[in-house]
């Protein structure tokens, strides 16, 4: 079997072993005689699932009393939505640190007023605000929440601590979400897209404080309510199983493997890896991202030409390393090197750079 | 490997013939050395894949021209709120057909005036209000629309043929589509859940006229907007990549097994095994539907008592007929017996209830 290095910024690698495990299983869930997309989500058997999946990620995560978790479906753009629809009554501070933070932000102006707390669009978003420096933070009175992306996909830029506020907080960390520890109780709510480091595109993981949803409009319809979903157990109506199954794996793979304090040494040296073959090409890679707001999980560059980063795409293509190419929206090269992603591809990878370099370098 | 015979309401059986293909090609898809949960939705290979399915499925429908086809995610209880944010403007008309239509009206009244234009609640929804019939259907002047729900799984019953009204018609088809030809020409917008004769919970196809997505509203944010995913064609976000892929395989399962024809005659067969079960039972097995409005898909029924039919369901579990419980909203028996429900499981199934019947009869 054909298994290439696939550097895709989501859906991305998943782990080798999972898939395995989910093929052979996939005609008999646990003996039921019925595969995994044909059972019933109000049957045990499915409820067991879950309900391990919602332990093993509080386990995962050391999450605190007073949070709850749901499963949701519509992606990051549904997220955008809802936050705003449940919180935003008066005004809402976003972070914009990218294209993922623009967008909510925008979703959100539909419901209420919007402000920059914090941008580094000036410098093409190429680092995370400091949170120590003077004047950074500039949170407006009556501000019903603050709202962060983690992880820049497109910009390759990572918060690496966090701030905190005086009013809640609100992540999206669907691009390093369970790639490194994280202090849940700093967050009001976190939500992730799964589709890059736990899973198949078609669930968003919601962690949500029980404080913030007792101030969540109850005027909505009930979809739209993330009470809704936390008082039915995600079961308000069919959710999406598979999905929800392979999160289950993945995260029994992460456990095994030493949970994310042992992801995040591994993500660390894998970036460092890539990172090191810009940083000694002396400027025929150039890293987009500040050096203090480098991501472990999306490795943005660029080549002195258009032409140049396109040919580098398509011989990495050709020696099955897969997906180099910037999102569309900003050219580039782009190596996503999520949890699943091997040390072995960021290895191949750095040697294909170091060589590709020697060939092109004047 | 151990096989059930599947009655589940959905999600529910699917193809044991697709259920393999996807297994054996779970590692990789086409050759491209990733599995198809790895794939981009920017990728060639998946575009081929969508363009495909989208084919494939106007071939089996027979969709004319002026028709969209988009893939979304959240389910039906997301599509009512769609439907009426994009199209209830000032009242709509909804024919109350069981718990699935009056969801679907409670979430547009939200929006807008909603006013059912037929019910038949009065008798416990056990029948499909007859089109023909003087004074069932009181269209109102300046009615957005009409939103029927082709079959109600909960109660059994499925529209035979369907009503013209001078306005835009709008079908949730999420429990019989693909399981008979279905003149689209008919409808304005027709959406199905996949998690009954299509693919795993998790996708929605929306099928949707040209001429009325002109009429929607575009002050919505553009995730909420029909627009936004057509124009997009449905990767305005990330797809539910593995569902579309899996919706693939059925109809190309259906178009080598005689296309939609074929499967309604074989679901009537399969439809006639169990009711014929039913009504030589001399009144042990009550057929909730009256017999003019007998769904094809959910065959619901009641026993004496709401103890027996605990029993019922739990010695049809015993011999691996799995799911005859009916809806907890409604209580009594049911078994579903979509497009992958094989014949021998509905010969198997009407054996057991004759079976059974003798053991309990007096």
């Amino acid at each position: 079997m054909k298994r290439v290095y696939n550097f895709n910024a989501g859906p991305s690698a998943m782990p080798l072993e999972v898939l395995e495990e989910v093929q052979q299983e996939f005609l008999d869930f646990k003996g039921t005689g019925m595969s995994v997309v044909e059972i019933s989500h109000r049957s045990k058997a499915y409820q067991e699932m879950q309900d391990e999946t919602i332990a093993l990620m509080k386990k995962l995560l050391n999450i605190p009393e007073g949070y709850k978790i749901v499963f949701l479906q519509g992606g990051g753009s549904h997220q955008f939505l809802m936050v705003a629809m449940n919180f935003l009554k008066g005004k809402a501070g976003y972070i914009n640190t990218g294209v993922w933070s623009k967008k909510a932000k925008e979703a959100a102006a539909f419901y209420g007023d919007v402000y920059d707390v914090a941008t580094s669009a000036g410098d093409n978003f190429s680092f995370i605000p400091d949170m120590n420096e003077a004047g950074t933070f500039d949170i407006e009175p009556d501000t019903d929440y603050v709202y962060l992306t983690s992880n820049n996909t497109i910009h390759g830029t990572e918060w690496q601590t966090f701030p905190h506020f005086d009013v809640p907080l609100i992540a999206d960390m669907s691009s390093d979400f369970l790639a490194r520890p994280v202090d849940v109780a700093k967050f009001d709510l976190i939500y992730a897209g799964i589709q890059k480091n736990v899973g198949p595109a078609g669930a968003v993981v919601v962690i949500i404080k029980e404080e913030l949803l007792e101030k969540a409009n109850d005027a909505l319809p009930p979809y739209l309510q993330y009470k809704t979903f936390v008082d039915k157990d995600s079961t308000y109506n069919t959710p999406p199983v598979f999905c929800i199954y392979f999160i289950n794996k993945v995260l029994h793979w992460l456990d095994r493997n030493g949970g994310l304090e042992a992801m995040e040494a591994i993500n660390r040296k894998k970036a460092k890896i890539v990172y090191d073959a810009i940083d000694r090409s002396e400027g025929f890679y150039k890293g987009h991202a500040r050096e203090d707001s480098r991501s472990i999980m999306n490795v943005t560059f660029n080549l002195a030409t258009p032409e140049l980063e396109k040919e580098f795409a398509e011989a990495g293509t050709a020696q099955d390393l897969i997906g180099l190419k910037g999102h569309r929206s900003v050219g580039g090269c782009r190596a996503s090197i999520y949890n699943a992603v091997p040390l072995a591809a960021c290895e191949a990878l750095a040697k294909f750079m170091d060589e590709f370099r020697v060939l092109h370098q004047d």
